[in-house]
């Protein structure tokens, strides 16, 4: 089975640089893409991404700046264009909505397809926002000055798969057995024997955590999030000497996520949102490898595998 | 002096296609710009094209449908977060103030600098809305099943150049008669003798025309708006096998584009907001062709010459 994949779309801040795109990132799995924030030119870097829109089913978006959602309008429409009929779930803060249907051709009933609202407010631990079979998200308020929230992305545990083939040499039959057997039961097999699970059931695997904090100081929601994520995907929109302006407009340093990560016992870490005064980043990567060494500054329209890394949840 | 350039930034229509932008133009002058719609992505062409933010003082939309608009308030935020303080002009049908100030960030008071809406109401007739020493902007109705404009930009004619060594040596020294030979008088020089303007003063030139019409079935507006231009900027969403549906659906062809181009004498004529089913382009360019030969597609970040080609305004 294909595995989740993070694909980050956008990986500038609010004043628009050349090379890079306002904020989003898509999460791939193989029957739908989630995606996170929704920047201006959202759209454009999903067709280049060649991920189709139509597998696009929530939107979690981190707070109502414009750098984050400006691009939502026109991704909507866009599906409304394409005659779309499954709905929309359009996870934020509350007032995303009256954005959102303020716009010419978004008002209720002027889209192909519904749009269902989900309005966050404040929160000062996890709730869940959506859940499949699958997975599950979170959301927690983060720290911006604005209601802001990050997200955290739960994989369910993946059951191990039935060896039939196996299970049938050792003289199961019936539906039923298999069943039991998946279900981690034994069964006695037509020979009379006993076949326990484990002979015939693969291991069952962790699922993946991805955590997205979009803009933020370093705070204990970014943090209890974090907590033994495979891949936080966090903002770094300041090196270290400018720590005291990244405090005043209510975003980190490069340090500061790899503090989280560090703290929260992530896998991996990935640096996003970059100030328009760093042409080069590197430095930002550097800073933060020297407290957290699995870091990497987030590539857009590259895929990172998410995979299963840490065991178990970090401590606080 | 350097002359007026036009730069398409975007000429893709509403369903989003890689490699072309959605809707705009920038006309640029020596010392402001002038921006004609704005779709999504509008800011990010601006900086590919090294086009500075602080020298747009006016936008001009022809409707308000998302992919002629989406970019705009991005780049008014962008504008914003610069701290700039000059106004912006906002040009555009009834209702576009209402959507810009339901944008976080973008209502009344919570920009840095003004922004002067002018909405438009239906007209049948050009009417000015904007004018300076230097140019005039009209705008006029036309027919795309929402209110809808387009637009027509006229440089004043440029006066000749004084030749100030020339008037010195023939016997001119007083700031007065330098200003009447500028006028178009004779004067009397130091020594007597008579000196007509027309010995020292340049031919005055023509200003160039600039037509822009976007979304439009063909109709008198767009017709009226050309008579004469110098470029004539006009959508062609689709070839002429679709004509029944570019009807239906409020737009033109590239043979109706091309008759427009013919009926109006225009010098020439650029093709844009193209369909996205159409990879290639060039065959709507032929068709147009046969109809009217100095046709191109217009190119993105291509820069424009606006060079007086005609002499004056065409008929009916």
């Amino acid at each position: 089975m294909r595995s989740t994949e993070i694909v980050p779309l956008g990986t500038g801040s609010a004043v628009p640089t050349q090379g890079r795109s306002f904020s989003s990132v898509a999460l791939v799995r193989p029957e739908e893409t989630l995606l996170f924030d929704c920047g201006e030119g959202t759209q454009t870097r999903l067709i280049e991404s060649r991920i189709r829109f139509s597998r696009i089913k929530s939107i979690f978006l981190t707070h109502l700046h414009g750098d984050h959602i400006f691009g939502l309008p026109g991704l909507l429409s866009t599906m409304s264009l394409l005659q779309r009929r499954e709905p929309v779930r359009v996870v934020g803060p509350v007032g995303v909505r009256q954005i959102v249907e303020a716009m010419p051709g978004l008002g209720p009933g002027q889209t192909s397809f519904d749009i269902e609202f989900i309005q966050l407010d404040d929160s000062d631990r996890r709730i869940v926002v959506h859940e499949t079979d699958s997975y599950r998200v979170f959301a927690r308020s983060v720290d911006h000055g604005v209601p802001a929230y990050g997200y955290r992305y739960e994989e369910s545990t993946k059951q191990g798969t039935l060896d039939v083939e196996r299970a049938r040499a050792m003289g199961i039959t019936r539906f039923e057995d298999f069943r039991r057997l998946k279900a981690g039961d034994s069964v006695v097999g037509e020979g009379g024997n006993v076949v326990k699970s484990e002979e015939v059931v693969g291991a069952s695997s962790p699922g993946g955590v991805f955590v997205y904090v979009g803009d933020t100081r370093p705070c204990e929601g970014s943090l209890d999030l974090a907590k033994g994520a495979d891949i936080l995907y966090h903002e770094a929109t300041f090196a270290a000497d400018l720590k005291q302006r990244a405090a005043e407009t209510g975003h980190s340093t490069a340090e500061d996520a790899a503090r989280i990560a560090r703290r929260a016992k992530v896998g991996r870490l990935l640096l996003s949102h970059f100030s328009a005064r760093y042409s080069d980043i590197e430095m930002l990567v550097e800073e933060a490898r020297s407290d957290f060494h699995d870091t990497e500054a987030a590539v857009e329209l590259q895929r990172y595998a998410l995979q299963r890394i840490g065991t178990e949840e970090a401590d606080h």
